[in-house]
């Protein structure tokens, strides 16, 4: 019997979605078992499906359900049969804002044998961990529109920043960097133009950083951060950023290490309030849904850093071993899996 | 004698800036008076040494003085013995918004010869435009801070989107995707999550796009382009974004090119009310500056820039195709050539 039980929410969503959460929860219940985690599942229909049978992204009874475990597996929401903004800020930033995510990880990793776009880098090359903040910032949702349809229209939209909400990430992103061999932490922001947001931002890393004396801290406007990212990614080792600069350089991120099908996510309440939710960065893709033919990798690196966070670090390495060890065999015999043959692949190495 | 005269304001700025805008001279010379142009110039000191001197950044009578002018032409602005934002905001950034440059014209091409960090990509794989919104947007300025220094500090930083300014560059990015062969619009956003902001820029597109029925457009949030700016640079012929969202682009743009050593722009008044203003994206340098050691193409492509908008697009191809058979040469021999060498190779071409 095991030890310990965790109640996991699992949300499958839209298009690819429930393929690949099926494997991250094979290649999870492989590892857990070994160290003797069971994991308890209960899964909720949320996404587009819902959204045209009720009108509802979140219905608040589900929202109270989801609350009473301890974490929440995503696959990807979103079609395009549903407006944009809709599901994102119905649902997705609705969980991330309702379950106090301040912390959304994501690290940059190139695997061996994996190829990236970037001429002549190694994996050594890339190995970063960006902590975006994820519960303020642009993403506030403030602003609003004057004379709309006219000539005279205006439309503002607010980034909103506050010390509790910038200080918390920074602590947060110190920390990680003072457990890494390099010890360095970078603060992306624009704080030459987005003077007040960026002397906030620069004031709490200066002060945050007294604690840390141990990191070197560096700056980077976020132009100039994203150029770096293409051709000197080694500069980086963890990135703290706001929430929608992280959104855009985590992109970055995922494109120069082989693309979103490998890009993990965590949305991470550290204090664990309220349950931290787990998801691929890539999105429902429903070209290809149905076929097996979406690559899971990434979900079930969003399973390890799930592991780390239910403290469970053991578990969480043999996944990325398991992962590590399944890309440079693709490398070499170039053969092509099914969602589902990868899955079982990674859980019989895990 | 030349049958026009340009009255030219030049601003050499800080580091490199007066080494690459002394070669941008030379080859614009040799260039124009091709074509029966005469530059006639005017240098104005502005940057970090006035402001050290006097702690001004634009003294009022030199605003008003260079708004006699045709055009601007500037090298770089900038020294780590200024504090950030100081001369951006006081200098560049006022000159943008007080002169009007609605547009930010940045051509992201690579040229034969030059190494793109990307592997496998040829010239013919990126050709693009973009056209960055200039004078709104998340660079109005607007915010503020409330309970500075105090757990409860808050910092807002407010983005001011108006039909008009949307409108007038959504129709020149039009303008521009109808000229080019692949007549192809993309829009670069993130409606999903800035909504007020994002629903004014898909309607204004749609509904100018109606009068540019060959036009095709497409649609990309902002951190899906910065990922396909790295691993399908060939989707994207003219864009068209917002301020802060063309500031990180752009810069991924150069990184693809082969640096900033070579990304050129224009700040442009269409409707010339007010000189515009052409500068290479990049900094001052200072750690090169005075050792002829910066590479002046980007300098010397903005003065191509510049010949497009003053009317002489022959003398804008001619320096282009210098610097296009220059950097084919320099990829042949590899000789290390100083910052005048180049400039003088480049007006022997032209
Ligand atoms: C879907 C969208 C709202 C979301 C974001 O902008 O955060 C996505 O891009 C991400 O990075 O997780
Ligand atoms: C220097 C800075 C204010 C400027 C900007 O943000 O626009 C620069 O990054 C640019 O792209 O020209």
């Amino acid at each position: 019997m095991a030890a310990r039980t965790v109640k996991l929410a699992v949300i499958p969503g839209d298009g690819i979605g429930s393929e690949v959460v099926a494997e991250g929860l094979k290649v999870l219940e492989a590892a857990s078992s070994q160290y003797d985690l069971a994991i308890e599942t209960t899964e909720y229909e949320l996404g587009a499906r819902l959204w045209h049978r009720t009108g509802e992204t979140l219905p608040d009874s589900v929202a109270a359900e989801l609350r009473q475990h301890e974490a929440i597996f995503l696959g990807a929401v979103g079609d395009p049969s549903v407006p944009s903004g809709v599901l994102e800020r119905g649902l997705l930033l609705r969980l991330r804002f309702d379950f106090d995510h301040y912390v959304n990880l994501r690290p940059v990793r190139l695997y061996p044998g994996v190829e990236s776009p970037l001429a002549g880098v190694a994996p050594e090359d890339i190995d970063m961990l960006v902590v975006r903040e994820g519960t303020e910032g642009p993403y506030a949702g403030a602003g609003g529109v004057l004379r709309r349809g006219t000539p005279h229209e205006i439309a503002t939209q607010d980034s909103v920043n506050t010390r509790f909400g910038v200080e918390r990430v920074v602590r947060y992103a110190f920390a990680k960097a003072a457990e890494r061999p390099r010890q360095k932490l970078t603060l992306v922001h624009k704080d030459n133009v987005l003077t007040f947001a960026g002397e906030l931002w620069q004031r709490t890393v200066k002060e945050v950083g007294v604690e840390y004396p141990q990191v070197s801290v560096d700056y980077c406007h976020v132009d100039a951060a994203a150029m770096f990212f293409v051709n000197q990614p080694g500069r980086f080792d963890v990135v703290v950023t706001d929430n929608l600069f992280g959104d855009i350089i985590t992109d970055i991120g995922a494109a120069i290490t082989g693309g979103i099908g490998l890009a993990a996510s965590g949305n991470i309440n550290p204090d664990k309030t309220f349950p931290s939710m787990f998801e691929p960065v890539h999105g429902s893709a429903p070209d290809i849904a149905g076929q097996g033919k979406a690559d899971p990798t990434a979900t079930v690196l969003s399973a390890a850093t799930m592991l780390d966070h239910l403290g469970v670090p053991e578990a969480a390495r043999r996944i990325e071993d398991a992962v590590s060890a399944d890309l440079k065999t693709r490398a070499q015999d170039g053969a092509v899996r099914s969602t589902s043959q990868i899955g079982d692949d990674l859980a019989a190495r895990v």
